[in-house]
């Protein structure tokens, strides 16, 4: 058995059973060991951030990590961003980089890089195997690594050398490491600031955001009167009917900083303390929370928040009942296409089980107000910043559950930098709609340009924010990889497509013409 | 004045007045300091990929650096394969990378990453700009690192603060630091090496591929009988009529063996010591060169290996006449569309002072052959081996040399990785004709697949280096950014289509569909 082969074997064994790929040689053994090892499912990506996104989206779904497959160093650094994204959302990855083969890593070939260093900088754990015998182990232990709780990037680089060579032997996978608990200390102190009756926010983010952290949540804050807000862009949220309105704290600082504006405790559950995505020229603080306010940990990322919300259930608010929302969707608008109407009729529409990934920045105005009261569903959004994760993740996603519909909400520019994951959708027929928010602009970059106090009107300035002369055709776009795609330029025409999109199998792309164009 | 605009006068005053762009919000008042500098162009790319294969391509052909403009380490990230080509090509560049202001980077807010790192797996010098006072100086020390022979990148860091603060003054440009002169006795040696009448190769690269050091190496070869031969891939390479016929080194490493076989004496000349682009399976050297081959520099890379090889002409061929390439060029081909057949319409139709930035891989069978005896014209290639580089690399060289048709031969799976460079070939509308080499696979990797000793003929793995079901639409890809693009089946279709789009200002596309498909 080569090291490839003891490599995959060792994957599957260890529940990782979906790898996508974009190879190069010193790859060619791994995928040549597809054929023997049957069970691994390798997804073809024309580019490695459609490779890592499509992964970080499927961690996110399947709850257990997805593999990649990438070459070299120069194929690292095309995956960096999305891991960079899959990293800040501790999204569990099995991050595999094929190398040099041994003999070969001294004489400084072309494609030779320092790939460890890039590594490091996205990875909780990196190991170079070392030879063939190593192979197997390495990859249980990656496997662990990455699953360990909160999750994240367990890097493994494989020469080509000890992926060809005989003499490797698959390895039992590593027994699972449970998130620790909440020591009931802890618990207890956080009742008492609850029971102080000074005005406190329960903020959550990360393992909080399912179903089961937030009924405990919703029942803290009926029997405690605390406020839920969660993280602005959590790696995957529960949502809709039947679950609490937990509004995430908003992006602009001005609006983040209103948002907690007489908080006097935040109690984290999940979540780390906020902070602004960007520091603003002016001496403002760099993040939202009050002077006078107390930062309390009632769970961090990594250990048992559910567990520790449901303690303080018993503690804290024992016969509380939640507060949770009603069915309801927005009626379906008609006319212009707005930002608003596009998430009126997304709300409107969108089925039971939906998972909903949300790139749509700028054009996402009302989007989770409109979808709160639908049939549950999940939404993922992007955890990093770094744009071009939102059609990756929808293949990933679709990928871990090809039963749900999934439904992109993807801004324009931000489809640029990953728009041939549109080609795997089709190649795969995932069942993913994605609805184009085409305003023709990095309207968000508009905004911080004013909003860094940097627009003067200079027009070569703002020539380099549009997306015009010439625009882009999506349509066109998504036809040439194969996936059906329509334009939509009122409210009507959005529901008519989105209703059939919805209704076919396989892929469709709506080019949602919005303001600005 | 504020730190971006001491930055953008600087490098403007330092010779460095394009930049290729994708800014985000810690770079915007860089953008807003555009207007201020009217002498910096500032060219949109809709992935940081594109920006620095541009920056790659234009620094190639203008000669000195272009700056790029990248956002926070995902943005550096997205950028690395193409940086990578850079440093393998020794492209002068600098790299512009914006960074959180420095009180927000100990809050580690969701953009924060270790940019360092990244920086360093690819720069010959690093530097973070500490304060507004220190900009210029850094812009100039940038500018100065980069250009020293034989070229590298440097990589400035700028935080957004002290881009928007006052306090920042314009610097000098640094002295230029010329290339080292090569030692006369190292001259003598090698004129001695050649005297021996054993059979030599002069194997030039880098900076001796330009018209005086290949004329040069033509009299040294015409004088002494050593044979030229040259790297793989260079950089930049002068060609056609008048010059040298200098055969470049075989990539499969089975042909580059027997290239220099019998070989008892290897030059070098600007190259390094050839090795193989990957090792394979087998006890079998990782380089091409005999083992009783003896390796002599006559110059290394950085040193100035032009008057090296003209001090050598005088010592060791002060008499000879150079063997030149008479002007020629092939039959218009018909019928089939061949790889053979697209490289004889381009040598039968490039207009003298073509550009041929070749990422062809497997498609570009007999071009070199074919284009030798074409009149004057550049070829550029793919340095490093990190695929993707085509596109941007043609836009970079039309935006160096407006008045230079360029001619980009690319093949199909590469071009989708940096694929909206077109869309910026068409907003700055750039003579520049895309020949898409479209046979519907990652041939490259089906030959590695076999070559490796890999393919045992599995299904799974073949059917993940075909690019077919569905299969690419270049034209629609194409049309939907804005190039006028058609599809050729013919070598006579071709040929028509070739005509035209030369004969046309502004972006072309020609879809040219070989065997395979």
């Amino acid at each position: 058995m080569n090291g490839a082969q003891a490599l995959i074997r060792t994957l599957v064994d260890a529940g990782v059973d979906v790898c996508f790929a974009n190879p190069g040689t010193s790859e060619m053994h791994f995928v040549a060991a597809l054929d023997d090892v049957p069970e691994m499912r390798a997804v073809l990506t024309l580019f490695e951030g459609v490779a890592t996104g499509a992964a970080d989206g499927y961690s996110r779904m399947a709850g257990r990590p997805a593999a990649t497959l990438l070459h070299l160093g120069p194929g690292l650094g095309n995956g960096l961003a999305n891991l960079h994204n899959a990293r800040r959302g501790r999204t569990p990855l099995v991050n595999v980089v094929g190398d040099h083969a041994r003999s070969h890593k001294r004489l400084d070939a072309p494609l030779e890089s320092d790939i460890d260093a890039l590594a490091g900088t996205v990875s909780g754990w990196v190991r170079r195997s070392l030879m063939p015998a190593d192979v197997g182990a390495d990859a249980a232990e990656a496997v662990a690594a990455a699953s360990a709780a909160p999750g994240s990037i367990a890097t493994l680089i494989l020469p080509a050398d000890v992926s060809w060579e005989d003499g490797a032997a698959v390895a039992e996978p590593c027994p699972p490491r449970p998130a620790p608990h909440v020591a009931p200390s802890v618990v207890e102190e956080i009742a008492g600031v609850l029971a102080s009756g000074e005005e406190t926010v329960l903020f959550l983010g990360g393992d909080v955001m399912g179903e089961d952290g937030l009924l405990a949540a919703a029942r803290v804050a009926a029997g405690t009167g605390a406020r839920l807000m969660s993280e602005t862009f959590p790696s995957r949220a529960a949502r809709g009917a039947g679950l609490p309105d937990v509004p995430k704290l908003p992006y602009p600082p001005e609006m983040a900083i209103a948002a907690l504006a007489g908080t006097k405790h935040l109690v984290l559950s999940g979540a780390t303390s906020p902070v602004h995505f960007f520091a603003y020229p002016g001496e403002v603080p760099g993040h939202p929370v009050p002077e006078d306010c107390t930062v309390h940990v009632l769970s961090a990322p990594g250990e048992d928040g559910v567990a520790a919300l449901q303690a303080l259930v018993s503690l804290a608010a024992p016969d509380a009942e939640p507060a949770l929302l009603a069915a309801s969707r927005p009626e379906l608008p008609t006319g212009k296409l707005t930002p608003r109407a596009l998430s009126a009729v997304v709300g409107a529409l969108m089925p039971e089980g939906t998972i909903l990934v949300d790139e749509a920045l700028t054009s996402g105005v009302g989007l989770d107000e409109l979808t709160s009261g639908a049939p549950r569903h999940d939404s993922l959004s992007l955890t990093g910043g770094a744009i071009g994760d939102g059609l990756p993740m929808a293949l990933g996603a679709a990928v871990a559950c090809p039963d749900r519909p999934v439904i992109g909400i993807q801004a324009d520019g931000s489809a640029m930098y990953t728009i041939s994951a549109l080609w795997t959708y089709a190649r795969e027929q995932l069942d993913i709609t994605t609805i184009i928010c085409d305003n023709s602009a990095y309207a968000i970059l508009e905004q911080e340009l004013t909003r860094v106090g940097a627009q003067h009107g200079g027009e070569r300035a703002t020539r380099l924010l549009e997306l015009t002369r010439p625009g882009l055709d999506f349509v066109a776009l998504a036809q040439g990889m194969g996936v059906p795609a329509s334009r939509a330029r009122t409210a009507e025409e959005l529901t008519e497509q989105l209703r059939k999109a919805l209704a076919e199998p396989g892929p469709h792309l709506i080019d949602a013409v919005l303001p600005g164009r």
